[in-house]
């Protein structure tokens, strides 16, 4: 299934895309609407879900929806660092040990068709394509051979980043964080769909030009060992986020040009996954709140 | 005031600290339950509670109640790294140019009394004692100078860190975030109470021993310009929790004692606020989960 979190009359809910349609969620009154509670609730009513893909009628136009990012309100929101050895090799940094995860605070996260603000404190804005995973059920120390069995589905991942920002600590946190930074969408595909998230082509564009052209079998720690080591540390839950890093082509290695400018559109697609298109707009006045 | 999540029933609500007893925030059926809401709420609910503790006789006495953190889920919990010039000695490190800010995962929040797990994965435990303060009102581009005003009051934290963790990424997060690295509390000391939060004796002991003894007057950057530096990049929200850094004394300095053992309580008083209070236990088999 793809999953959407749609917005209708001003309220957010769970429905699932079929062709140029969306089901609602609320065909079944024992589906919860929110998509974290939805993840929560686990395998019962994702079944729920399919059963009323194979016998509801769309409710809504997909054109004529507003998406909400997929989890618009991430508990967590993990990010891995050099994760793909050609951007390593752009970074000039070196190839980490251990896997590296920096936070997205989940206050940056947007929908598909969300503006991204052009910082009023910087112009080194920047974009990364991602593979994104959402987990889907509450665990912990998971060995590899199973965490398969704890993602939920895919997503596609704009890991915007605001490269001043960014250099200033090594803890990347800040740079990575700032509001509308954080694009997710359009939709989460449940895991059944995907036969190898570790196989799968990612093209970012910006307007017209391909800047990035990879396939996430160039990642270096995979999403499941991802899920392994962090779960030694920490609980994962329904509804984090882990995005599982970038490949070479960031504009901040494309200069004069790479950084990105007023008016132009981030367009991020993953085979079989989707595509994530924003465009970069001035921050607005209403962002001053005091 | 000083404001509590306390748990009755197996129910977190708000309350006050009276004396040696709690003021329940439902005897005003308008008082918001849980702590986030209740912060969001603003001026007008703040002087509710006031009232109540004016009037109301407490229900419950402290030394039986459970207190959880006094916001048990922030929604964003953010620390600063390197604040006092001691302890930048101690590492060895640079003293940095901008606040450098890092994430605990909200998942690790505990509160006083509540176990730190040392963990399956590591010898490495150690504490940081740290001054905190809580965000009472949405905001962003906040100036230096109206800071105060986006501060709903203050409380102690223990920066928990698994040092051999802590050292395989420069982003300090993971390390930072192991599930029950976060103890927060007992309370949340309101803002009104506090005359200035950057002249505040903090003492940090293991057991008897006294290992961090300063004051927060040594904080490099501080409260104010924390919001600032923070607010220029994202909104910061109601119940956020923002941790101010840590003065020198820490384990990892002090070898061979230094790292926490099993039975050890970790007791960190700040002047006026109150004593954060957890002893270490070792990690549970109860967090194998998949």
């Amino acid at each position: 299934m793809k999953l959407v979190t749609f917005i209708h009359n001003g309220h957010s809910r769970v429905g699932a895309v079929v062709d140029d349609g969306v089901i609602d969620c609320k065909d079944d009154p024992e589906i919860p609407t929110v998509m974290i509670d939805f993840l929560a609730a686990g395998e019962s009513v994702m079944n729920r879900m399919r059963r009323l893909v194979d016998v509801a009628q769309p409710k809504f136009l997909l054109s004529e929806m507003k998406l909400a990012a997929p989890v618009p309100r991430p508990g967590k929101y993990l990010a891995i660092a050099l994760n793909y050895a050609d951007h390593i090799a752009e970074t000039g940094k070196e190839r980490p040990e251990y896997p590296s995860f920096f936070t997205k605070q989940s206050s940056c996260v947007i929908g598909n068709g969300d503006a991204i603000h052009k910082p009023k404190v910087s112009d080194k804005l920047d974009y990364e394509g991602e593979l994104a995973f959402v987990i889907g059920k509450r665990c912990r120390h998971v060995p590899v051979d199973k965490a398969h069995q704890v993602i939920a589905g895919f997503t596609v991942a704009n890991d915007v980043s605001v490269r001043d920002w960014q250099a200033r600590s090594p803890t990347m946190m800040i740079g990575k964080s700032f509001d509308s930074g954080g694009p997710l969408g359009p939709w989460l595909v449940t895991r059944d769909e995907i036969a190898d998230p570790h196989n799968l082509n990612l093209k970012t564009w910006v307007d017209d030009e391909l800047r990035q052209n990879s396939n996430t079998r160039h990642m270096i720690f995979n999403c499941y060992e991802m899920v392994a080591y962090l779960s030694q540390a920490m609980t994962l839950e329904p509804g984090d986020v882990i995005s599982t890093g970038t490949p070479s082509g960031v504009g901040v290695k494309m200069q004069p040009r790479g950084y990105l400018k007023l008016g132009q559109t981030v367009r991020i697609e993953i085979e079989n996954i989707g595509t994530l298109s924003n465009t970069v707009i001035d921050e607005p006045d209403n962002t001053i709140i005091f």
